[in-house]
């Protein structure tokens, strides 16, 4: 048994209590500013606090807090969030500035939401009176005068119940899904009931097991998604499933066994079982939410781009073959439309915009970015398509932000210095990288606003066929080969972020305020929290606000599917939100045209 | 197409319009007296009636008419109820008193209720708007708008929305069961509606074909219950289903494997396919109730006989296998208690005797008689265990209703009279012509109030080990040996006929009232309508009240669970109706031995 373990952040004062996370995560899930941006992995070394005080024990300094930390700095009190644990007793940790920065993280991958438990799964354990010849009852109808109300039951469940309640010498707990009985078990198993939130994400899909009773989360689990063997966008998955039922069943079962054995790691984690489990939530774009329910993707993919189904949704977990409680329900998060997911609306659900005064602007930058902005009274939503060129690829020398991906560049005269993901010879270049590069290109006058380049005899532009700018020269690159880009790079990357700009200008028009007149921004997604703020004004990527009303949302699609697992209100809530959204079709708009070309352009002077 | 037809019936002066009934048929669909002891089957000759108008066709005299019938007769327009059809036009009937007698059919099998159809299967015809950019509503929630109203479905149905609404052209009817969609089809379809009301009895299974737009019965079939092979009473079927798992399951497959073949027969007659039928109501003693939705009976089989489930309940058809629409219900007539079924139910939906102000008793006699006594303010209910004498088992030359019979019995002093079912030389005597002939030894004298010879010198007693009255002797028997009765046959009887008497003095009692003040009684199931009141007034199997307040019920079971499968409302006063019963288990009554000993001799003086 672990000790009681407290934490208290400082200068903000909040407590936290847990000895299963890293400082950085707890100070993630208490919302708390703390620089991450190698995600954790001890290489950035950007996330350094200091202990201030130490009532018990912490782990040990790591071999990588011993790479970034000098010695007095240990001996200081100096540690990296990322690495170090508070094991027992109570503790408090002072976060320097520099330690800061504009990122404020709100919500990380696997971090808990405060919302008051109230899940919809609820059980009631139930001493039953026997039948005699005075109390001849049916055995279901004593069980629901027992239960104070109507419930429907299965014909299984009202199959097993004579030997269940017999066997159990009628001292019983009912497990209700709404007002529906999905379980009748021997015993008083109150505590034991679990829930499922999933993200099905197109490359990623996490899984998390939530205690419906003291709101914990008890193991997270997370692999690949294996759909990307048919695709790695949305729109090829799509053109697959459309071509016969097979292929929709065949991606459908894909995603099924994957959350399967996710959902048995975390129960094997944790060691409970799969009947005790009686709800999962699940968020995810509109085509893989599809997929998911075996529902065809295809009419997301014609003009008008309508999803079949976008409201909270639920369905027998049976009906879907999910390792759970053979009665228990799977429930959709809602889409907004068919570009806007329930991804997006996960992230409403966390930025809480929706109950805001002030304006707020989401973007989530993807291949579709979706791109939110209003507040308590209305909000509206686009589907900017922006591309592929953000997640690497159209990109001579792109990649996918994994290790050996520059992630960040740094041009200072002569001198350009990048870092790289793993900290590792560099391979390629990735989206947050591509932004640093373009806006201090810009910046350095290597290029034009339009982004050609305006003197091919720069030191670091060769012409081999086409003019290439070196970002890493092939001596030092992990390929042997130069690491460049071309200016129809440059170009593919300005289209893409003038999609951007594009939609929350448009959003910002409709809406009737000026984009300046925006109060908060929110990065969503495991992009946004790579992106370096400055440059990403400097594109019009973001609007130019005050920087310290731009947040990192961080990953919260699995959070939001979250809250709306542990509470009913959550949900009520989600409703009223979704009545507010309004959703315009960019393609559609009047003014698209003049906007986007208006903004493909670097428009910094 | 046949003509208009239209048949009045005199001095009733009622008027049915149906060409594919026969005059016997029609009486009874309009609760008029008209005898037919035979079933229709042209063997009584009692149905007979005088047609005194007729503008239109009737069908030819029959063989059977013309030998019941004299020429002359014929000539002045008598004719067989059971045997004429009015083919066309309007037809005036007079039925002679003679043709009446106290039974009082109030329905039969195969005939319908009138009532207005209010069935909980709708199907609504919607064109959907198509979507365009200005409406990119997702296609549940552009049907579900089109609809007005929330409204659940399955996931088969969603996955198939999409093909659905555009091969469809967006011109859709949506079917609904209560408040969800259990089938959207294209086109208009509401014309093609249809249910299916089946009475589950141990013995016999009998399925009706209704459309649930004009209500009319479209076909009527039924077969033998091939559960018999495991027992003909229900008692060794609880015992057989107790045994093992597989049991229960193999009685349970042998009655759906029946309804569906009754079902595709129903289907075949009328033309109409079985996906075109959405729902299923059932009616059946507590232990066919329970068989044929595959829980075990085992607990209604000991003490103190609590079945599983007694309510109203609905189960999708496909977790049941009925060949109907894949998305269909099956709604369960509710149970009263272990010993009394939705037969019983279906019994007090034909008689009413909820609404009514008078006290009404019902009989339903069998191994287990169905008792109930009351009105609108309560209804009193018990079963008596009145053993298989009434169905001629237990009982030296006993045997059941079926052709062969000696039905009934009649004693002129020295002379003994009896009719056969099916007019053929008798094999034995059926529990009908037990009670004749019981009643008719103690009024001739040969037998004492407890059922012993006076005198064994009487010409039709011999003894032959034990002395046994004869009833046909051998050289008029089918079997060649003399059909007899004896003192232990009778005695067997008398325990039976005590158990009717003792039930229904019990409920009296408790009611409050004596068994002379109650207003009419209804004697239910087939053996109700065989039987001869007076001598069973005489036997005390029911009180001794005004004859003309003695009805027959008939087989009311089907036609109960038509009734509710046309009209919610009815299924709302059925609830209502069940929450006014009351249950009285006999065998706990303080007064039940002394009532039962009092209740077995004949009292009659």
């Amino acid at each position: 048994m672990e000790d009681h373990v407290s934490v208290t952040f400082e200068p903000e004062g909040k407590t936290v209590a847990d000895s299963s996370h890293t400082l950085l995560e707890l100070a993630q899930s208490a919302n708390i500013s703390l620089r991450g941006e190698c995600g954790g992995a001890g290489v950035c070394g950007k996330c350094k606090v200091q202990i201030i005080k130490i009532v018990g024990s912490l782990s040990e300094p790591t071999e990588k807090e011993r790479e970034h930390l000098k010695e007095d700095e240990i001996a200081e009190g100096y540690r990296l969030g990322c690495q170090t644990k508070v094991l027992s007793g109570r503790c408090t940790v002072y976060i320097p500035p520099g330690s800061r920065t504009g990122k404020r993280v709100i919500s990380g991958i696997g971090l808990d939401e405060e919302v008051p438990l109230e899940p919809v799964v609820t059980k009631v354990h139930l001493s039953l009176t026997r039948p005699t010849f005075a109390d001849t009852r049916p055995d279901r109808e004593r069980l629901e005068d027992a239960l104070g109300e109507d419930a429907g039951m299965s014909l299984g469940i009202l199959a097993d119940l004579p030997a269940t309640l017999r066997n159990a010498d009628w001292e019983v707990t009912v497990v209700r899904w709404k007002n529906q009985i999905i379980a009748v078990e021997p015993g008083d198993t109150t505590k034991d009931t679990f829930g499922i939130a999933v993200d099905i994400g197109s490359s990623k899909v996490i899984c998390h097991l939530v205690s419906l009773v003291t709101g914990e989360t008890l193991a997270r689990t997370h692999t690949e998604n294996p759909q990307i063997m048919y695709g790695e966008d949305v729109v090829s998955r799509i053109t697959y499933a459309s071509k016969s039922p097979e292929n929709l069943l065949k991606l459908q079962e894909l995603v099924i066994n994957t959350i399967n054995s996710l959902i048995e790691m975390a129960c094997n984690e944790s060691g409970i079982s799969p009947d005790t489990i009686y709800e999962m939530t699940f968020v995810g774009n509109s085509v893989m939410h599809h997929l998911f329910l075996g529902v065809s993707p295809k009419y997301i993919g014609v003009a008008p781009f309508v999803p079949v189904v976008g409201a909270m949704v639920s369905f027998p977990a049976k009906d879907l073959g999910i390792l759970m409680n053979c009665e228990g329900m799977v429930t959709a998060i809602p889409l907004i439309e068919g570009y806007i997911g329930s991804d997006a609306v996960a992230n409403l659900i966390i930025t809480k915009i929706g109950q805001k005064n002030g304006v707020s602007l989401t973007i989530d930058i993807g291949t579709n970015s979706e791109i939110l902005l209003g507040n308590r009274d209305k909000i509206l939503a686009c589907s900017a398509p922006s591309g592929p060129s953000f997640e690497g690829a159209h990109i001579t020398s792109g990649m996918k932000a994994v290790p050996g991906a520059i992630e960040s560049v740094d041009i200072e005269g002569e001198i350009l210095r990048y870092t790289v993901i793993g900290d590792a010879l560099p391979k390629g270049i990735c989206g947050s990288g591509v932004i640093d590069l373009v806006a201090e290109l810009f910046l350095a006058g290597v290029i034009t606003k339009t982004g050609k380049f305006r003197d091919l005899n720069h030191p670091r532009i060769i012409v081999d066929g086409v003019p290439k700018f070196v970002i890493a020269w092939k001596d030092e690159s992990a390929t042997r080969s130069d690491i460049t880009i071309t200016e129809k790079d440059i170009n593919e990357f300005l289209l893409a972020k003038g999609s951007l700009k594009t939609g929350w200008t448009i959003l910002s028009e409709t809406y009737g305020i000026d984009p300046s007149q925006i109060d908060t921004i929110y990065l969503a997604g495991s992009f946004g929290t790579h992106v370096d703020i400055e440059n990403a004004i400097t594109l019009s990527i973001i609007p130019d606000i005050d920087r310290k009303n731009i947040l990192f949302a961080g990953e919260t699609a699995v959070g939001g599917a979250k809250m709306a697992l542990k509470s009913i209100s959550e949900r009520e809530k989600l409703r009223q939100l979704l009545a507010k959204i309004e959703y315009i079709e960019l393609s559609v708009e009047p003014s698209f045209n003049r906007e986007y070309l208006a903004s493909i352009p670097i428009s910094r002077t």
